[in-house]
């Protein structure tokens, strides 16, 4: 049977150039964890090419400043999880110019917001709103990038459907639209020096998301948000492997580390266990350069301990 | 010190009456398994009074006949747990009516909703506002009820506070009115025969919740809600057990019951997995009368294993 155009035009993206070093995305890069992904991403493999998403790209200051560096290796696009339109429009225009991705880091995330979300010390403080707001740039955000970023074409594919395509979903149902669309972006390699066996999307979570480690209470917001962002990540890497394509999604929690987010609350952490953004950054990255497929799902610390649900 | 007026008010309803029979609560009591458990609460203690809360009461026939059968024994109240006004006018009339509370079961809950909420299949269908919605309603809607049933007064005191009281606030901080007014409605007891030595808040969850049972994917905005409810329930515990009071707070999975909500997904469960409500009710009451306060964050499934996170 032969396949409908629109078809082989998602199909021709298979066959794009191979862009050499590899393809890194990083959301959240403004600042902090995701900004120092970017930059070692840059330095560590001279080759590779990043894509920085962030709020409001004229704001990122550092960030511009490697883009000054590094013009012709790093892209940067505004892109807030909280506004579909912009992660569908980063999604449209990385199709576009790169047709593949080796490596997708979700850095973005919230813990205090002055006078908007506070870190609940106790339930009395828990408010609907902080709750909601946690909830939908923590967990729902990343998991909607993913979904367009890596799940693009089978998204697309429904609103376009001519009337043969349309045939074909009658006949074939949603797998086989999935089966041909799935992930089309998703490229093996791309890791620093050696070309890693599986393409990887990695969501930075948090130790405190973590239900059984949950021995102190609090931070109800945070605590859930991160606890569901886990348990969308396990769900679609339960789809990632059912496929059993090379692709592998990965939680990362990157320790404490000295960045705006966790300043308010370091003056209870030991030095030695407040880590700086490089260290912390060179860990996770030593972490994904390495993951395997039987990684699928895994939920990592730092120093590549696995962290119970 | 002299303790200020408002806070002896409070601390006057240690001596309210002690309902005879215990007094429980069912939030989410129109259908299924919520209107279950107020049926066998009411007819197997028979000195038990229950109240029932729920959306809209006027359309819950069922619940209304039983109210005509336990006049005496059951309230009724209006409870929509996306709107935070009817939880506090709960709060507010089960605090004079009863002034304690023995046990509270958060029951209500959405998989799906014809047009509204549709259970993903795949990450492709994921759509914001459903994520959001099973959110507000799985996971922040039981917690806002915990915290204005059982964190009520303290919640109302910062409002409410004088000169004195507020200088009583600035001396000895959050951690003195936290101590003063924690869960004042909770009391030990009213168990079905025994008396428990423990109040118990039991939120109805799901086995799809949990992470690291997650095996089929799918199922997106519901999975996430539920492990949030789960790591919400898991973080209340933490502070009910930091106090060290005879109250514990459990998460327990029914099992797949006859119900509206498991209705379209019937098809492939066999006969011998789908429960009946009264069946998987009376399960569930047995191991909330058996809840012992080493049991307090727990996880159980109707049969009493505990379920993983
Ligand atoms: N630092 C720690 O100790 C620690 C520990 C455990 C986990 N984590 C996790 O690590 C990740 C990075 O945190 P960090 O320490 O680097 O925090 P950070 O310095 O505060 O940076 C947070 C980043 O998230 C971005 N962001 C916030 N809301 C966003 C939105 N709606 N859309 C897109 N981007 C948004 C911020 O962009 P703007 O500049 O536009 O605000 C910023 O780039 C987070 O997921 C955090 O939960 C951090
Ligand atoms: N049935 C199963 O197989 C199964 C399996 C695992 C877990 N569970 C869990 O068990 C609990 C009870 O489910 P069920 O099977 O009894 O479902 P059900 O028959 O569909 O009843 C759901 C109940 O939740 C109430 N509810 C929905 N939205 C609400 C809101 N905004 N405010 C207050 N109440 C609301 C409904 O009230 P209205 O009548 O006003 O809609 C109804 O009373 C749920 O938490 C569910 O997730 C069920």
């Amino acid at each position: 049977m032969a396949i409908p155009m629109r078809l082989r035009a998602f199909s021709s993206s298979a066959s794009a150039p191979k862009w050499e070093g590899g393809v890194s995305m990083v959301q959240g890069a403004s600042r902090g964890i995701g900004l120092e992904f970017v930059r070692q991403l840059l330095e560590k493999n001279e080759k590779g090419h990043v894509i920085a998403t962030c709020r409001d790209p004229a704001k990122a200051t550092v960030l511009l400043e490697l883009k000054n560096r590094f013009a012709e290796r790093l892209n940067v696009l505004p892109l807030d999880v909280t506004v579909e339109s912009t992660i569908e429009e980063s999604a449209r225009s990385i199709t576009e110019s790169y047709g593949s991705l080796n490596l997708l880091i979700n850095a973005s995330g919230i813990l205090s917001i002055p006078g908007v979300l506070q870190p609940e010390t106790t339930l009395t403080k828990v408010q609907k709103s902080s709750m909601m707001l946690a909830y939908e740039v923590n967990a729902v955000g990343p998991i909607l990038v993913i979904k367009n970023l890596v799940f693009k074409f089978s998204f697309f594919f429904p609103a376009c459907v001519d009337p043969l395509e349309r045939y074909m979903l009658l006949i074939f149902g949603d797998t086989c639209v999935t089966e041909m669309h799935m992930w089309p972006l998703l490229r093996v390699g791309g890791g620093l020096g050696t070309e890693r066996d599986v393409a990887v999307v990695a969501n930075v979570s948090a130790r405190v998301g973590s239900i059984g480690d949950n021995r102190l209470g609090g931070w109800h917001s945070y605590r859930a948000s991160k606890a569901a962002l886990n348990q969308l990540t396990k769900t679609i890497s339960v789809e990632f492997g059912r496929k059993k394509d090379p692709v592998a999604c990965i939680l990362l929690h990157p320790g404490t580390v000295d960045t705006d987010l966790s300043r308010p609350f370091q003056r209870n952490v030991p030095a030695e266990k407040l880590f700086t953004k490089e260290f912390s950054v060179q860990k996770l990255l030593n972490i994904i350069n390495n993951t395997k497929q039987q990684d699928n799902g895994k939920f990592f610390a730092w120093d590549g301990q696995e962290i119970p649900w």
